[in-house]
């Protein structure tokens, strides 16, 4: 691995955090709270260090395996000082409190530490917000939009970074690319806002969930979450924005381009709504008793709740700890799978559910007839036998660091529900889960240790695994 | 598929199957219990059936496609068939509930789903603790064994019903290995029997607990299980012969020739061996207060339960449902796992683990320098793609099942614990979970639905998933 290439990344990726402070020092200094010294030292610190690797003269082009150690260390490094204005300002009350609060964010996570959010300054709620709207469409893509200076192989950055097995270009120029992606992602955030102020939301109130919604993360401003609003206009919308937030963007370009073919032939799409009409309906018949039988309350809650959870956002409106096991199990399901690749979403991704099934009905007819050799294919195009393996390794390490990190968390010896749950949370980048965390809890209770493997986990999940894990192998670090 | 091929291995196991009633309905007619009416009806029922199917002419070979079928549906056969003696002596008090019990008891699971098992014939006991034994090392392979008349190409029908991702022969005629392989079990049964004799058993409970300890079931004849006997030196012996019983058969012929090299150098034994250590550490340790620091009851208790659960057999000694999350969690991790390929443990196998464990590693190493192309080797030998493609898929399968039949459990609405547990005692052959199902739990409170589902959960996880969703392939019906 060539080091100086990977810090030059970094020193940009931290430059470009130091900016992206900016406007929550505006919101401090406009309301005088005790977060603008924070702000201004943790800007001032960000920005040098960033100016300093960023000017490292670099010759060599990046390469797949810079590319994933950039990404893998630039997540770390940005939730490590993103965490400085929680921390120096004392609104967290640790260190670690802190860093787990920013990685929740950036990773789209949206899992609190703060037991009482209404209490906190405006600057460090938007700073909590924005690093979800951030980290959403990903903070390298973000940089490279900027400073495509990086190399014309810096597609492997994208690629480490994006959400599903393959990443492709929209047009040829990776720069126009991501920066396609990101004016439709800021066209959509902005509707949402428009949506919310009509829902009767305060306008700081709309941005912040605005936020939430589009990173899929469900930060909220209040301790009640959306449910605070007690409005059921605001409840529907949301729902509709996050099912949209939900979907590949690059299929919105498609719709733009006037692809409407290709975006209704798209598989995952499909198999997204169905999976969220099927499990709404499982879950609406189970949960009819609990809301005494009244239709729309239940199949209100229930969209809601399967939207939300789907999605990874955790938004929450009502308390699904009350809720029967069978419907518990469906959304436990759902944070498993997520929702479409090159969404802000977390968890496998539904294209990869669609690949493993594919290959298991690919397996049982070549047992069948062991001379038949097939190749998968979605919506008529094959997928090459490498992403299906590759899916096939993916799964089993996803599987394989939830069953560690509740190995890890059981320490705390919380009950089974809320230990899984947790792992899964933030593997997946939900947020919130059952009992102890389910939508009224929050995370302030777990240990400092399970806090750091929940750190670590969350950035797992948003990287996809194999860039962290590449982390830790010896062949990374020679110096080849 | 050609169905005559596979009705007339059917018939072969069932007649096999009338004939293993044979000791019961001895045992019954010396007790003169009610159980003797039934025995006789099963096994005559059982006989003529069985030597009609049987008697069907057959000219061609038997492929892949229909071993699969045949290992299947005979499993699933020799289960409702075997129902019959619980079912018609009003043992069981219902059908499905006689089916749960012998498909419990043919694929080593040991659920059971009687409360108070020691007001039952010691004939219907027999019969109990005799199935689990059959079911170790496999019906069609015991067929084989006295019938290789079913063909050369017979290694089909033993490699579906093979635990593990390979089976080979021993020696040259496959009817000879199974014959070894049946000897070894056989001694090693008999060397139990000897070895709880001295332990003070009378003659009937040792054949009783021998059978389950060499099937890895863990069905017993006293409610409080093995601790009923208060005898350390029989927790001490157990345990190493349930140790001895995860270990892949064809290494004691291997040893028995005395190639002791091979059986040293074998990867899955050594992983084996370390991971009952380091769980049997683990849980010492995190059990230390439930036992009053006593550290001999702890490091008893921890060491009889890691092997109790990696073997799969599931006997109990101690009430584990007190036991810290922890300990619980690397319990539930050991079920997945199981022991060795090879064996009459249930799970995924050790082997697989570590062909999961090594795909992962080859994965990151491919990340990093594209152009490597490495084959995995497990103790210097290549594993070939396919077993590595294999055995990737079949851990998806294997957590898809867990999952689906997770949330047809839920439906009863039980804790979270109680339903994950039991549906993966089930598809892992264990037979023993927490909370409900824990030591001194039974599965009779469980509706007819689920009880269905875990025994298709049991089927399925004994015949390693593939041969049984063949079964529901259009491809598998084709008259081709």
């Amino acid at each position: 691995m060539n080091l100086k290439v990977v810090l030059k990344v970094l020193g940009t990726v931290l430059f470009w955090e130091s900016v992206l402070m900016v406007p929550s020092l505006v919101i401090s200094i406009i309301e005088n709270s005790y977060a603008r010294n924070a702000f201004i030292v943790s800007i001032v610190l960000l920005g040098v260090i960033g100016l300093m690797l960023k000017s490292i003269e670099v010759s060599v082009n990046i390469r797949k395996r810079e590319a994933y150690a950039s990404v893998a260390l630039s997540w770390l490094m940005m939730s490590l000082f993103g965490a400085l204005p929680y921390y120096i300002s004392g609104a967290a009350s640790n260190y670690i409190d802190a860093l787990f609060e920013t990685a929740s964010g950036f990773t789209t996570t949206g899992a609190t530490i703060f037991a009482n959010v209404e209490t906190l300054p405006r600057s460090i709620l938007f700073w909590r917000s924005f690093t979800l709207w951030v980290g959403g469409m990903g903070v390298l893509v973000f940089t490279l939009a900027l400073a495509p200076s990086l190399g014309a192989r810096s597609i492997f950055l994208m690629r480490a970074e994006f959400p599903g097995p393959s990443a492709g270009k929209l047009v040829p120029k990776l720069s126009d690319t991501v920066k396609i992606l990101y004016i439709i992602y800021g066209v959509m955030t902005g509707a949402t806002i428009i949506v919310f102020l009509i829902g009767g939301m305060p306008l700081f109130d709309a941005v912040i969930h605005a936020f939430g919604t589009a990173g899929t993360g469900g930060f909220s401003l209040k301790t009640g979450g959306l449910g605070h609003y007690g409005s059921s206009f605001l409840e529907w919308s949301t729902m509709a924005l996050m099912l949209l937030f939900g979907i590949n963007f690059s299929l919105y370009y498609g719709a733009l381009k006037g692809n409407l073919k290709t975006v209704i032939k798209n598989e995952e799409l499909r198999f997204y709504f169905i999976f969220v009409i099927l499990s709404t309906l499982l879950i609406f018949i189970n949960i009819l008793p609990v809301y005494s039988f009244s239709i729309s309350d239940s199949i209100r809650n229930s969209a809601f709740q399967v939207t939300s959870i789907i999605t990874t956002t955790g938004f929450a409106t009502t308390d699904i700890n009350m809720w029967p096991l069978l419907s518990k199990i469906i959304l436990l399901i759902l944070m498993v799978t997520g929702a479409c690749s090159g969404s802000t979403t977390g968890g496998l991704k539904l294209i990869r559910v669609i690949i493993l099934l594919k290959s298991v009905i690919r397996e049982v007819n070549y047992t069948i007839h062991p001379s038949s050799v097939s190749k998968i294919k979605i919506a008529g195009k094959t997928v090459d036998d490498e992403i299906v393996d590759n899916t096939l390794i993916f799964f089993f390490v996803y599987i394989l660091i939830l069953f560690i990190s509740t190995v890890i968390l059981s320490l705390d010896n919380f009950d089974f529900m809320t230990t899984f749950s947790a792992a899964l949370a933030s593997i997946s980048n939900i947020g919130s889960g059952f009992e102890l965390i389910g939508p009224l809890g929050n995370f302030s209770q777990f240990s400092n240790l399970s806090k750091l493997t929940m750190t670590m986990c969350m950035i797992i999940g948003r990287l996809e695994v194999l860039p962290v894990i590449a982390l830790f192998s010896p062949a990374m670090w020679n110096k080849q």
